[in-house]
């Protein structure tokens, strides 16, 4: 039995790893401050006598009343609506917050896990993205204030790990979905979903001949508890998480209009500033390191997710 | 008359801005936490009324006694060697720090001048390098404690500029030399001539066939007043600042050779990881917006230099 801190413990990804923590004995502190998730996500979760709830911004130091064995940083606005809603609380969490959690485990002498995200490759020129690739990030558009704080994080995590041998691991999260998601998050799986269950008009971004590959979020979450437990030196450096499946926007769309049945017509909005083409992660490393791969097809995982966000907006 | 805030004002370039706007009648307000200067090197600025010091690290909030009217940011380990000695200071005044200084700023309703650098570039898969490339670094290399954290400052000061409306330029800075470089800062110019005065050996890295451009300090903190004295529509994007003749550290090491008339041979060391092969400054920009372009040759440039740290070394 291990406790582990997560920081943004209170949102889509953190609520599901604290679960997943949990359920096989773990103790969880979760840090959150609700910027954009509610405290009423909770009430599972902190009915369970192994979680505790510290309310607060990761910016400010964190004491936690019990030693930790692990701090899990999960902690961001993460969706495009979020963190340009959001931009200077972005910029401090990932800098000045990551600084804070590396610091904790540093004094706790806790592994460090920091959920970087496929972001950092931003429009990549190589494809599929593997972990060696450095990226194509414009470090002044308006999704700088994410992509670019995350990337600062990557570099914090890995001084730490060469100044002080800090135990660190970096995942780097590709899109995600699933129950528990935000309706209204801006995300496109969410989006269309809503869109689809209201009878309203679906907005694609451009033509949607874009690329995303979309993880099941038990599968994401398993990957990044394998990546937690696995042998520190086997995971110096970061590792890509997600679905190597690749799908269009556009037949993202027509499965979701499939599942649900709707009639729905798609109407297509410019593309935001620096949207990336294609997204696809190379995963030979997680696979080849933590015997990891995702088993939830998407036409399964969007029927959960539908059947799940049907209760919430219908 | 206005009145300044450096920051870093006491590192090679906060001394050579800080004199030139004291000789144009400016009142400066240097800050500086000496982690890589000394205060003895304010000696002939602190004997300047219009001059005051503020002894304290950026990444504490920063009350000046007075009002100011642009605040300056040169504050930063900046040579490899400063910047891998102090990994995570480095990460800590690029993050916490301009963002302490952007909140000063926006709380003052100065303007904000970011020195950025080249190394936001990394290893260039362009070239020369335009405003508009987005950069090839490494975000978990050993140099990323100082390129990631200059491309989170760019993508914080945008961020200010965006959700404030707050008056930022931001200059990238590619490579300067000149008199009152630390003659071990560790720098490939300061490196050979130090060398060369004492008759030692040249340590070049490599073949000596990466190419560098050197910009003399005078002709570079030139660049950086016009740049603060620019009208702030025109310059709301990121500006190179840099000379554009681009040669091989070979010929530089023969120049400095030459001109030190010195019988020192070169060895050859191991390539650092990631040391970038090429880099040269596109100025288009900063010649069409701000009228500058370097005036002082490398041989020219160099012989002050050597001069000047003669005086040093010797």
């Amino acid at each position: 039995m291990a406790t582990v801190l997560i920081a943004g413990g209170a949102g889509f990804l953190g609520r599901s790893m604290a679960s997943q923590l949990l359920a096989r004995g773990d103790r969880v502190v979760c840090v959150d401050n609700f910027i954009t998730s509610h405290r009423s996500e909770l009430t599972t979760l902190e009915s369970n006598p192994m979680f505790t709830l510290l309310e607060q911004d990761i910016c400010t130091p964190i004491e936690p009343n019990s030693s930790i064995d692990a701090v899990v940083n999960l902690a961001s606005p993460a969706s495009p609506i979020d963190y340009l809603k959001f931009p200077i609380e972005t910029l401090r969490v990932g800098s000045l917050g990551v600084l804070n959690l590396l610091e904790l485990a540093r004094s706790q002498d806790a592994k460090f896990l920091l959920s970087s995200t496929s972001e950092i490759y931003g429009d990549p020129l190589e494809h599929p993205q593997v972990e060696s690739y450095w990226g194509n990030v414009n470090p002044i558009g308006p999704r700088s204030v994410y992509d670019e704080s995350k990337r600062f994080a990557e570099a914090a995590t890995m001084a730490h790990r060469r100044t002080f041998g800090l135990d660190t691991r970096i995942a780097r999260i590709f899109n995600t979905y699933g129950p528990g998601m935000r309706p209204n998050d801006g995300r496109v799986v969410s989006t269309f979903i809503r869109q689809a269950l209201l009878g309203e008009e679906l907005t694609m971004f451009g033509d949607g001949s874009q690329t995303r590959s979309f993880c099941y979020v038990d599968d994401l979450v398993r990957g990044l508890v394998s990546l937690l437990d696995a042998d520190a030196l086997l995971v110096a450096e970061p590792i890509n998480l997600g679905n190597p499946d690749e799908f269009t926007v556009a037949e993202l769309a027509a499965l979701v209009l499939d599942l649900i049945d709707s009639s729905s017509t798609v109407v297509h909005l410019d593309l935001p500033e620096n949207d990336p083409t294609r997204r696809r992660p190379d995963i030979s490393r997680a696979k080849e390191l933590l015997g990891w791969s995702p088993t939830v097809s998407l036409v399964d995982g969007l029927a959960r997710t539908i059947e799940h966000m049907a209760a919430t907006v219908l």
